[in-house]
């Protein structure tokens, strides 16, 4: 297949996913559950198709391992397990019983007699989600996108590429029963997504979910709105008037609880005023987790001083996301230079202050650009799941549109009704001009 | 100046904006309207100096316009007389008087014990409004983005230079006076917002309000999010069931109100039913109302036996905002086709239909992919003010963050707080996890 081949490929899914976005939109929350649960009863009656597919794929990526071309955790997240087959069903159903965001009428506001403005929710319409290795990803963002009413152009991992191929096959057998094949659309090389990403026309919202350097290449490659976040550079800061009993577990969970999590806390912060008492116990912590520690030039002097193995921070330091058990700790002299450190060197993600000073806690809170801001718990607590939005899209750190956690809200969008009986403008200007009676209504 | 002197002018505005944005961002209510009324008093005083540099740009614009350079219309746009400088205040004043919209609880809810979740709205940061020829637009904006806390880059039109200079150098002391130089920032030239284009880490969104080639430059060449509208290409469709009575004067308004904004009807649709009755009297009523008119075959036909002046339409006549008295009309054979010519051809900014079947009516506001869309009432009303929107940023025909009219709640984002008191994220997992509460709290 030549480039140009593979371009005219997308650009023919791109259209008919346009052509079938009114339609989607329009669904009833009942046809959109149903298809849901026949879905879930499709993969059901072929889970030995689905089993062997995957089994496919998981010898491919055990070779890649032994070669060491993959890593064992990554062969591990690539395998669909009987439970993890089950789960499948689980996950189609709670989605069935989710809400259903389209149609929300969110403003309404009457005019003039027999003139109601209506503000609606509606899907935004062509949705493209672009994921790594996890085959089960197909399913979730298949339900999402269906319930929300959005048409999906998805992309998985290479590496699962036949767990995904048959999934979307047995989600296209019911979409086409249900006269909606199109709805969900698989692409699979990388080059596809590079021509997809200059479909503006066709496609209105990007989710990439993958490696900072990806999703990085996303976002500077498109003119295609792009939900989500290239790095996870998240703080930690331990105020002058932290609680040591707080402080020290929950910097510890920040880092450990899942390193390679967006949200685990890369730079900790801590106020020169207790760092010569904090630092003994916390520092030894650290290391006894086996957390390559890197610090400031004030930290070393205190992690030299209690015997504490640690490496000089470069200034790169402060702008990188480890994404493993590496930890790099800074001193600072003031609430309002931590604050400042935050603004400046972190990706406006996640970051927490621990202090048992409510005025310190509320100037963090306010004067921290990030889209979540946290007094005394730890990083790991921001996720679509755990803020009980009911299902996660993805975290953003856009400054439009959404922002933080996103759950099914993020694919939403919304448009002005007015309904009136014959109503010209120009009534309503000029020196006879009737005035408009901007009377809110209530929304039921 | 060389372009690279350019660059790092506009490089130092855009870093210092960044910088002032969390400032901006935590002023109180009370200081925000002190600062506008204190804007609002420097004008006052400053009465002849506005008015003496608004005649240079009036003196310098009407030789423009003997010299064929200038329309009369942008001429008179740009003269701020007695009356627009009272406005001025006016205008600052009722700004004033709008709900504050920053620190808005938006969302709460209990995750577990002394563990809360909130999201508040907070302004986006900085924020490029970039205008044309009517100088007053200096003052609106500015209050815009002061209420709701973002720091403006400004750029207006540059026949209104002298008047946009003495407006700014006004805001600007006032700003000094309280610690907040930098909060408005203006910028003079095209080169200076080819730069700023450029600037995706300091600028959060750029708000275009200018013409269509203009804006599509804009849209063309940012990473910067947009917010506006390229072209308007509105429809009205007579529906097979329309009230003449209503048909008749809501098409004349649409085109007529105002035949250059954005929200004028470009293209009138027919059902084929009603074409041969309605006709005569529609086509006679545009035609002595100075409209040109564009036809599809069959129209033409019709117009030929009613003896009314038409031109054959081409391809591209469906997809042109002509934004004069023009009007292309076209007859179609369904509500369906309709829908669908819309949803290709337009520019999904406004589309309304004129039916006494409310099945149609409402097969018509769910299909047609637009920001607005009406029923029975005139393109004309589709504008931030008549939706009492308070005030009015801009249009939006983008698919995300906001669509439509949009009020001073498209220069917000949101973040999210969370306070503990000292929770760790490994505690609600694993075999003995802690379930989550997830209780939504009120709004207070």
């Amino acid at each position: 297949m030549t480039d140009r081949d593979s371009n005219s490929n997308i650009l023919v899914i791109a259209r008919k996913a346009k052509s079938m976005a009114q339609r989607l939109a329009n669904l009833d929350s009942e046809t959109k559950n149903r298809l849901l649960l026949s879905i879930r009863d499709n993969l059901q009656k072929n889970r030995e198709r689905i089993a062997s597919a995957n089994e496919q794929d998981v010898q491919a990526a055990r070779k890649m391992v032994e070669a060491g071309t993959l890593t064992p955790p990554l062969l591990s997240r690539l395998i669909l397990s009987e439970d993890k087959i089950d789960q499948l069903s689980t996950y189609l159903e709670e989605v069935t019983k989710l809400d259903d965001p389209v149609g929300k009428k969110q403003f309404a506001m009457k005019l003039d007699d027999n003139l109601e403005l209506t503000r609606i929710s509606c899907p935004i319409g062509v949705v493209s989600i672009i994921f790594e290795s996890r085959p089960e990803v197909v399913i979730q963002v298949t339900a999402l996108s269906l319930k929300s009413g959005n048409v999906a152009i998805l992309k998985g991992g290479t590496e699962a590429s036949h767990s995904n191929r048959i999934l979307f096959e047995l989600i296209d057998q019911v979409l086409e029963s249900y006269g909606l094949k199109g709805a969900v659309n698989l692409i699979e090389t990388r080059e596809d997504v590079a021509d997809l990403l200059h479909l503006d026309e066709y496609v209105d919202l990007i989710i990439p979910r993958g490696s900072n350097d990806f999703v990085r290449y996303i976002q500077d490659n498109t003119k295609i709105p792009v939900l989500g976040h290239s790095s996870g550079i998240c703080h930690l800061y331990l105020d002058e008037q932290c609680d040591p009993q707080k402080a020290i577990p929950v910097t510890l969970d920040s880092k450990l609880d899942y390193p390679s999590a967006c949200n685990a806390v890369e730079t900790l912060l801590v106020h020169e005023k207790i760092s010569e008492t904090l630092f003994p116990q916390l520092l030894t912590e650290l290391r006894n987790a086996n957390i390559r520690l890197i610090g400031c030039e004030r930290t070393l002097q205190l992690a030299e001083l209690h015997q504490v193995e640690m490496e000089a921070a470069a200034e790169n330091d402060w702008i990188t996301e480890y994404s493993d058990l590496v930890l790099s700790i800074k001193v600072v002299s003031s609430l309002s230079e931590a604050v400042d450190h935050i603004n400046a060197c972190g990706s406006h993600h996640t970051d927490s202050i621990i202090t048992e000073n409510s005025q310190a806690a509320d100037y963090f809170l306010r004067q921290v650009d990030s889209g979540c801001v946290f007094h005394n718990v730890s990083t790991r607590f921001s996720d679509g799941y755990v803020f009980g939005l009911g299902a996660e899209v993805g975290i953003s750190t856009n400054k439009t549109h959404s922002r933080g956690p996103v759950g099914l809200e993020g694919m939403l969008i919304y448009k002005y009704l007015l309904v009136g009986d014959g109503q010209v403008r120009a009534a309503f200007s000029g020196k006879n001009a009737r005035p408009f009676q901007h009377i809110p209504l209530t929304l039921d």
